[in-house]
């Protein structure tokens, strides 16, 4: 394990007068504190000893059973029994990493990928195998040399990606499952955006898709999936428990607040239950405390059950108009060579220079005028990418962020300037010295 | 990993009408319930933002200063970059097990010891040695063998034993130390309890014995230790960092409450960044939200910085009487065969059975007359202590302590009087039959 790009630029953050585009923080402008304290306080009226006790691995049942309900919604036959909570989503790629990686085992991703999820699973000596994105994400059709190779899962961002900032689009993601059932190679599918676009139609879950695909051909599917469990076909309600090959990820952080740490699994049965077995290890559960008052915030309030759906509105209102500031600064101040991903939603825009700057070394010029953004290759498993890096467009004001891109603009113009200044030969020995 | 234990009875404790002294959860009685609601209500108003927002890996600043103080009125000179604040104990253990820990690595523990640090470090594949206790703790006479199989740290848990209920004296807290400094083996001293004393008076954490031999004999000490870094002497205060081969763990768990999820690492910085790292990669940060509310009430309070000195002393008497409680109901129900630990503080007790009981079966029987216990084998790496079993004091008020010891009584006494009717060939074949 190495230090992180990630944490050394929360650090940065932290001075007010640095305008970043690193983290990928939400705006704090959005939170809903006002719900916060009233829930809070029902529930530490009403629950309060319950709140502050130890409580159950899998997570608080009237949260889970929230959950499925809201996969329902999606297309999803999920049950409570379906659901993990873990605290973050950080966690739950880190107990897949150990319920499901052996050392030296392939771990296929799109190019560029979430530094998280390298992080944990490079704990457990994890290898990586990437394929490329374009603007409709991940390319299929290179998908399956890297199959071949015989990865253990893949790791898909389908929606507005981390970094990416692309979409993957509703033909892909059905070519996506039908090479996954081919193989047989399972995929972990990490949605922590989707309710978060700005634009389009919603596009279905891979989960969905599969679980659809898992019904059309039965014989096929369920035979190559690691999870399905014969035993337990259906649960309580005589609702088919959830099986195939897709595990499905998504959190509150980005909906409600991430300072609560508070995410889910939803999977297979047998997938959950070796998860819960692996979350004991780690921190027995997540506080219960914060399960209860998301619990009451989503559920409790004036609004009821509809809280989320319009919080979300005033989210999707507030990045949306960020996004565009963003986009057009970045038309009007930075040069023809410099190219960017259009974000349907999301948090984050991917932005490629020209091959001979390096976004690493450009970095020290961005911080000296106050500006700051995470250099692409740390999403690169290999460490290339050197030409690459992500903007988040969430956390800063309008202001701030025309701001911030007309500095970013002055870096990324002088160094194309001072290349091209230079003759060949010179760029050449330049080029050396930096190797 | 298997199933745990711990697991499933957390499961039989949720039905109101089982007694349960299996689990190792605080009285919900003692929660401060109202200082939470004034403290949260307080944080939300002042840093709602902050407090819903992402944070640091390493914690939450100010919290890290009142540890690393309250550290200081132990004799230890710790900076708060001494101080990584966890996701309970459990994190704390998982993450040091992530830093430490190669496959087929040996530990030393104490026999028996805590299922949760087994839990932990099994998923990273360590192996166990182990060093029988009395009722003064660990008998470190016996440990210069274990070490020379060459551990690569001890785990040892000093105050008020989880599940042997015992604490370790003076004299072998010296002996163990001077025998860790020797043998170059560093110590995670778990403490969760240490405040949780009702007689007697308090003993130095090993920690603080440590770092006063760490000035007594710099040389060798220093020289030995894994974990003392030259480059990093002093911090801004001109205090000396923290140096040494003790990793010493608290939480807030037993002392505001459990359903936070609150907890730290004190230990020398090289310890604390490696930590740090491993942390974010499990889960970014431990709920921000959740540190300002603890700090809050331990600072920001009516009675300032003496809140959890008045509030300890509440739990200690609640815990005192109910220990009271259990002992002499033990006196009064149980057969004079079965034998037991005296804890001058904590939670549990440890009960010996007559070797020809076998406490997991009996379990079965606890259960059919509704009272549970945990039984010892599972806080035996190798799967003995068959005859051992802990039960928990603090949860169950005293009138139900009663009950459940009574019932209890009963079922080892006609356990007994079972066995002692059967001839000694019969009894042999009966053990036959189990193992």
């Amino acid at each position: 394990m190495k230090g992180s790009a990630i944490r050394e630029l929360l650090k940065l953050t932290e001075s007010p007068e640095i305008i970043s585009f690193g983290g990928g923080m939400p705006a704090p402008e959005v939170f809903p504190v006002d719900a916060f304290r009233a829930a809070t306080e029902r529930v530490l009226l009403k629950q309060g000893k319950q709140a502050l006790q130890y409580s159950a691995t899998e997570g608080y049942r009237p949260l889970r059973e929230w959950i499925a309900k809201k996969m329902a919604t999606y297309g999803i036959e999920s049950a409570p029994e379906n659901v993990l909570i873990t605290s973050g989503s950080q966690q739950a790629l880190d107990l897949l990493g150990k319920v499901l990686i052996n050392p030296g085992d392939l771990i296929l991703t799109e190019k560029p990928t979430y530094l998280g999820a390298l992080q944990a699973w490079r704990a457990y000596q994890a290898e990586f195998t990437t394929v490329p994105m374009d603007q409709d994400g991940l390319q299929v059709n290179l998908l399956e040399e890297a199959l071949t190779a015989g990865p253990k899962f893949m790791y898909i961002l389908p929606n507005f990606h981390n970094p990416g900032g692309v979409t993957l689009s509703l033909e892909r993601r059905r070519k996506l499952i039908e090479f996954s059932d081919r193989y047989g190679v399972p995929i972990i599918e990490d949605d922590p955006y989707g309710e978060l676009r700005y634009e389009g139609d919603h596009l279905p879950p891979l989960v969905v898709i599969d679980s659809e695909q898992c019904r059309n051909r039965p014989g096929r599917s369920i035979e190559k999936s690691s999870y399905y469990d014969e035993s337990k076909p259906a649960n309580g309600n005589g609702r088919a428990y959830m099986r195939g090959n897709v595990i499905y990820l998504s959190t509150f952080s980005k909906t409600l607040a991430p300072g609560l740490r508070l995410a889910w699994v939803v999977a297979p049965v047998e997938v959950i239950e070796r998860c819960t077995v692996a979350k004991q290890g780690m921190d027995l559960h997540t506080a219960t405390l914060n399960q209860l008052i998301a619990h009451e915030i989503l559920t409790g309030g004036a609004d009821g059950d509809d809280f989320l759906k319009g919080h979300v509105r005033l989210i999707r209102d507030v990045y949306r108009e960020r996004r565009d500031v963003m986009l057009t600064a970045m038309e009007r101040h930075f040069p023809p060579q410099v190219k960017w991903s259009y974000p349907a939603g999301g948090l984050f825009l991917w932005v490629t220079l020209p091959k001979y700057l390096d976004a690493a070394a450009l970095l020290t010029e961005a911080v000296a005028r106050k500006v700051a953004y995470v250099p692409g290759s740390a999403f690169h498993p290999a460490g290339d990418g050197h030409n690459t890096l992500r903007l988040n467009f969430s956390f800063c004001n309008p202001e701030k962020i025309n701001e911030g891109i007309s500095r970013l603009g002055e870096v990324f113009s002088e160094a194309i300037e001072r290349h091209e200044g230079m003759s060949t030969e010179d760029a050449f020995s330049t080029l050396q010295a930096t190797i």
